[in-house]
């Protein structure tokens, strides 16, 4: 066999994802594009802010070098994504050394669990969860670990100190969530900062909490974005400006350590991320996009258009009878299945609107509806929801 | 502690490269930078072909959106990657299916090696070599086993032949070579592919051979190149513009799959392949950089000014009484120090020549030059180096 036997399972186990992709295109040339609600895909093909676009063709003609940089990014680069976490408050007291620039969130999440996990070690994260994560965290021989949320979706901090043992190297957050859409309220992850803090003096040693926000800016409710990262001293935020800026395909994130994080070592904790990022492929962040968002990193994201695909979302859901929690941030509902799972997928299929089950996300019985698409898809999608539960 | 034991032991391990680099930074301050020599790093920072920077240009004026595309690129950029693939003759017969855009030769090393290792198994790099390959295998729990080369650095195939055993699962190989420079032989790598051949029946299983070829296209030899892939069915070709265009920083490669590859399960590599591209964090090749590739790869690489650099240099190391190996590639050359290694390397750098010692690459004894520099410095260095053997 070519393919090793751990990647042919993770291929197999992940064929319902992909035949249902498939299925869309198939679906999309035997119907035609318009007649196809294709909910599935978190992938916003939305103009960026105008400020990244005039920064994108102005750097463009610039006669800068291509060349390698610093594996941790331009020095200007990580200095103004610095100063922007600094004048948000989401960081407070970082600089830019404390900045490594990344291949998206993605390659953030890879650095950081490169560069903390032993073999074994546990990572817990909080189920319904972005699939993804089993995979980066079983790349760095990690044990992913799961814990139930609320009902509601909020974090369930009595789950996580009970998975919480010596073996535990670090819990992942994210909030806004993928799937559910939830934002975790401040009680929270003061409670969350409490037991991480009580775990890494009993065990001897950090913690850490890993807060991955890409969803940060496309929030619901009027209470200002604080992030997980700053409620908790042993944290490191990852970021992309996939989302915020509709950017997916280009691949640029950072990753940002606490300057508060416990640590006898400041030189081999930085210079350990920067070598990871090279260890690990990336060597840097694509250049040209580190140019081109030190140039624009304080355009306000284009997201305004969310608020009302989201409500009319809800309300459709809502009048037609649906069970869900309305997202209080990013670009996902997370209903529950009115039918068995299978049978609601399928049927859905067939009234050609598409969207991820549940079990996709570890979380059976729900399924997952993107509205990171345009307004008439989102219209589309409505009906189309309303005649299932007729 | 914050770091992993294995990531603290690497970082230690590989501090020397690191500390010379910083030493660099500091003597360019305290001496003027026109008075050191700094031959350390395979970062060209010339100015890519002009119809790269023209696509450059003209792609980013474009509407186009910054999106995900499928992981394993635009299709129509894989397709012009195969029909350029085919036009030169490197892998007959191969398709964008074929094909993977990548992150950099480094991503695309990164994506075979998660595909096929299991974990313990063995790979095979001939040394010198350069050194990432040592982290790119441990990520993916495979073992780096290494063969020494023939003193004209060509591949001893008869080592290869000893190292493999039945827990083999593949053989790197680097031609023109980082950090030699040498161009590996037809009939050398014909060998190589009768004996992978002959293992792969007694196993019964497939060997593989990993072409990565950055420096392809950077030769001081008359026979057009040959890639070592073409050789041998079950091989994988690693590519990046990093070197042949000057734009290391951008990150932009493919891999190519040998259409004769021995698989019953095609969908299953390609799909595989595809899949390990987005579980190492990549998701996809910079979506920018692919569209400008695919508007520009036909254009000739930027490289006649490497061989003046490189006959200056070797002229230069003959007269002064140096043993070495012209390179017949790439943009190194691999002389022997006159004496131990640490007092050479120490004595160049009180001569403000900066140059990395041989056991960055394995092979202690030696030191490698790169000439991807302006002509100024290659001069400055030959008079240093002239000046060391007095």
């Amino acid at each position: 066999m070519a393919v090793s036997q751990k990647t042919r399972s993770n291929f197999l186990s992940g064929s319902a994802i992909r035949q249902m992709f498939d299925e869309g295109i198939r679906l999309k040339a035997l119907h035609g594009a318009e007649k196809v609600a294709d909910m599935s895909l978190g992938n916003p093909e939305f103009d960026p802010p105008q400020a990244f676009t005039e920064a994108f063709r102005a750097v463009a003609l610039e006669p800068g070098r291509h060349g390698y940089m610093p594996n941790a990014g331009y020095p200007h680069v990580r200095q103004k994504v610095a100063s922007h976490l600094q004048k948000l408050g989401y960081l407070p007291a970082v600089g830019p050394e404390h900045i490594v620039m990344t291949t998206g969130a993605a390659g953030a999440l890879h650095v950081v669990l490169k560069t903390i996990l032993e073999p074994g070690e546990r990572v817990v994260v909080p189920r319904p969860y972005f699939i993804e994560y089993r995979f980066y965290i079983d790349t760095h021989d990690g044990r992913l670990h799961l814990v139930d949320v609320h009902p509601d979706f909020e974090l369930d901090v009595d789950r996580v100190a009970d998975a919480i043992d010596a073996s535990t190297r670090a819990v992942i957050v994210t909030s806004p969530n993928n799937p559910t859409g939830k934002v975790y309220r401040q009680e929270t992850l003061t409670d969350l900062a409490s037991l991480l803090e009580e775990r890494s003096a009993r065990y001897g040693k950090p913690i850490f909490l890993i807060s991955d926000e890409p969803y940060r800016e496309i929030l619901f409710t009027d209470a200002p974005y604080r992030s997980p990262a700053s409620f908790y001293r042993n944290s490191f935020m990852c970021y992309s400006w996939s989302k915020s800026f509709s950017v997916a395909g280009e691949r640029i994130g950072y990753l940002a350590v606490n300057p508060q994080l416990q640590t006898d070592d400041w030189p081999l904790l930085l210079g350990s991320l920067s070598m990871c990022n090279r260890f690990l492929g990336y060597v840097n962040a694509p250049a040209f996009m580190q140019r081109v968002i030190g140039a624009s990193l304080d355009a306000p994201a284009v997201i305004d258009h969310y608020r009302a695909k989201r409500d009319l979302l809800c309300d459709t859901l809502t009048r037609a009878g649906y069970a869900f929690t309305p997202p209080e941030g990013s670009f996902y509902v997370f209903p529950k299945c009115p039918e068995p799972e299978r049978t609601f997928i399928d049927r859905a299929r067939e009234a050609l609107l598409l969207v991820v089950p549940g079990s996709a996300f570890g979380s059976e019985g729900y399924f997952r509806i993107s509205f990171a698409c345009p307004t008439e898809t989102v219209a589309l999608a409505c009906t189309k929801l309303a005649d299932l539960m007729r």
